[in-house]
């Protein structure tokens, strides 16, 4: 059995590094704003390859800064992973953010040891680079460039959001993570890869469930909505005369909101700069994220096409559902599409997933049936990738009211360890098969 | 009569500090980015103060950096101003701003100079600090001191918008403009104040008019909302799960522009940030500028208290107007107002609107009947302050399109002159009164 107090002394440890705001009076009640490649994240990663390589691992980083940490086993070939990510929100929590996964990771390896286990193949832990998508707006975009489904130009050449002028390559190679091997499926297979994470939604918890055995991830896209109008005085200029930009993205807003919900898709806006920025200014551009999210790809896609076509009329300003109304008509603004991020949606491994049902039966024992349930994720994970190109799957442990993507996220003291003893197993089980 | 082409070549040449955007190939098709107290500002500052000594003026500055050039007149007491500003928008034009404003009272004193008129009282020409509000978000703030109707520690300590720490009172110490005189009505009275401005709107050239002559300026007030939700991640939350602050903002502007419209008032959103800023996390703050106008102090009123509950309800999810969607409900925001600023309708002074009028009845002669109309102000200027303490009125003259707080905002030369003698013709009437 793995150790409870030890992965949470460890995981509230490298938490340190990156804190964000305080949510609680508890000494571990503080968020957490690690960006992908800041100096937090540099600190995380020394101690990710400290602490592995005093195990005993074998340790590589790519040139995408992803880095394996490898406990061998009796026979080469490729090894059974657990992977997760050490980035997180910029008001993020402290368990996802892969920080959880990653620790699990490292505290299944220290129980290995700790009970001289030996494996068929080698185990090991990944902490891939920049999962959240949050500074460099793309998600899973290293994992993305090992399965060949990113290219290394475009992820070196990702911009920080915001006034800031570094790219990924820049901050890879400023805090010393440029590794020298390639970023490759090819070059760097995985036999399996386990990810656990906290579920981000409320599910498990309302239903009193204590493992969720994840099938696969839903389809989600991101695009930057560029709205273009006329700059022109909030004082002088009549509705009739204006093109307002802000206006108009105001009204997609909420028109996205409201297909998304006809469709039973999810659709949200989380990041909206404007310019020129002045109280008396109606402003001539507006730009926005837009991330639209469902369980089926051609839902996603009819979401998608009525939303090209919506934003046009209502940006022209015909009216549309009663966002137009008679009367306020302007002259009309412009709107551009450009896509961040594509992920379809995921169906992962049968053979992983019932490695995870069989751990998570070993240690729940006679409770495990109702305590065990199949889910899809509602978020994306690096296993999004690796699913691409090796046999994958996650372990799901409810967090408190479903609330992750800030900082009073919480998961137990014994969910967590719960997370981290199926992890475990399943890695074993699979390494059995 | 003034002298059309030194006042174009001069205005042009000052406009080479803080240049904007280049909009079109001539050689003055370019807008200006001037913000008030920056080092663009202090140049024309510099630029102003040198020329109107070089005309002979006593030059005195208050203590919020407001220039007042005095020309001698053969008797004591208040002189008779021209004034203006020449701070402008982040991305304004080369007219407002009141630029022309100053420009054409200088050009009034050279030719004054030039035919050696005497006049009974002083007259002078101001230069008012940030009258724009863009920079340091309150319009006619300088004058506003001035006119004790804000206080002293407020314009002083009133921070830039966005990420710096500038205020208004550690800029004029860096460039140099926090004078020693008291800024008040009390120890540096005005005799009249005139102020010749761009429409900023279409009346004047839709109805092929020469000359406003502005009776006053209508209601507006600023107000900054606070929209606090919570954040969430965008693919693990429903919408029934959500406190969505971009959401609900995006409803706010929205419907703040539909009740704006039905009551025949004006509503803008000219400025929006939002924490924390990540393409999947749901915004839990959103901030922005509501601006609200209208010819009647009563009819903003009724807007505003019409907002102010209809705004609590949207939070709430109430539905409304069919903005929120029965289906589609959250858990709720909340709405903060805070007021920046708020300027109730402006009469100017009847013996000033008929010195204007007289002036452009001398310059257009027998065309003048069909030349000249009476109009309210849609924008706010320093004469709605001075107005408080001393007799004044406004001219305006037509600009293309009625485009203003735009680069490409366009006075032709001829209207500029116009405008600058109507403005002497003014001065010198007033003088005689
Ligand atoms: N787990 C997580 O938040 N991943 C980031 C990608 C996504 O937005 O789903
Ligand atoms: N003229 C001008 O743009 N003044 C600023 C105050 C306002 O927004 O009306």
């Amino acid at each position: 059995r793995i150790n409870p107090d030890r992965l949470w002394r460890d995981l509230h440890e490298t938490c340190e590094w990156g804190k964000g705001e305080r949510w609680g009076p508890g000494e571990t009640d503080i968020g957490m704003s690690r960006l992908a490649l800041s100096d937090a994240d540099k600190s995380a990663r020394d101690w990710f390859v400290a602490t592995t390589k005093s195990l005993g691992c074998k340790v590589k980083i790519d040139a995408m800064g992803n880095i394996f940490a490898i406990r061998p086993g009796r026979k080469d070939g490729p090894p059974t992973y657990a992977g997760s990510h050490m980035d997180t929100q910029p008001t993020g929590g402290r368990y996802d953010a892969g920080i959880l996964g990653v620790h699990a990771g490292i505290e299944a390896l220290k129980t290995m040891n700790d009970h001289n286990i030996e494996t068929e193949y080698s185990t090991g832990v990944i902490n891939w680079t920049n999962e959240e998508g949050a500074r460099f707006p793309q998600s899973m975009i290293s994992s993305g460039v090992w399965a060949g489904a990113v290219t290394l130009e475009k992820a070196y050449s990702l911009a920080e959001v915001g006034a800031g002028t570094a790219t990924q390559r820049s901050e890879l190679e400023r805090i010393g993570y440029l590794g020298s091997l390639e970023a490759s499926y090819k070059v760097n297979p995985l036999g399996a890869h386990f990810e656990l994470h906290i579920e981000q939604g409320p599910i498990l918890e309302s239903s009193d469930r204590k493992i969720g055995a994840v099938e696969g991830v839903q389809a989600y896209r991101w695009y930057t909505i560029t709205v273009r109008g006329r700059d022109c005085h909030t004082g002088t200029t009549d509705f009739r005369n204006r093109s307002d930009a802000m206006l108009t993205a105001a009204k997609l807003i909420l028109h996205s909101h409201n297909k998304a919900a006809e469709l039973g898709c999810l659709a949200s806006t989380g990041i909206l700069s404007l310019k020129p920025g002045s109280t008396n200014t109606v402003p001539g551009f507006v730009q926005f994220s837009l991330d639209m999210r469902s369980k089926e790809d051609q839902k996603l896609i009819d979401l998608e096409n009525a939303l090209r076509s919506d934003f046009a009329q209502i940006a022209a300003g015909d009216e549309i559902d009663s966002i137009n109304k008679v009367g306020t008509k302007g002259r009309g603004c412009s709107v551009q599409w450009v896509m961040d991020t594509d992920s379809p949606a995921t169906k992962f491994h049968e053979d992983c997933i019932e490695c995870v049902e069989a751990s998570a039966k070993d240690m729940l024992g006679v409770s495990a049936e109702s305590k065990i349930q199949r889910m899809t994720s509602g978020a994306g994970h690096d296993s999004v990738y690796t699913s691409r190109r090796a046999p994958t799957a996650m372990i799901f442990v409810p967090c408190r009211d479903g609330v992750s993507h800030n900082p009073s996220e919480y998961c137990s003291p014994e969910d967590c360890a719960n997370g981290a003893q199926v992890l475990l197993g399943a890695m074993l089980h699979y390494d059995r098969l």
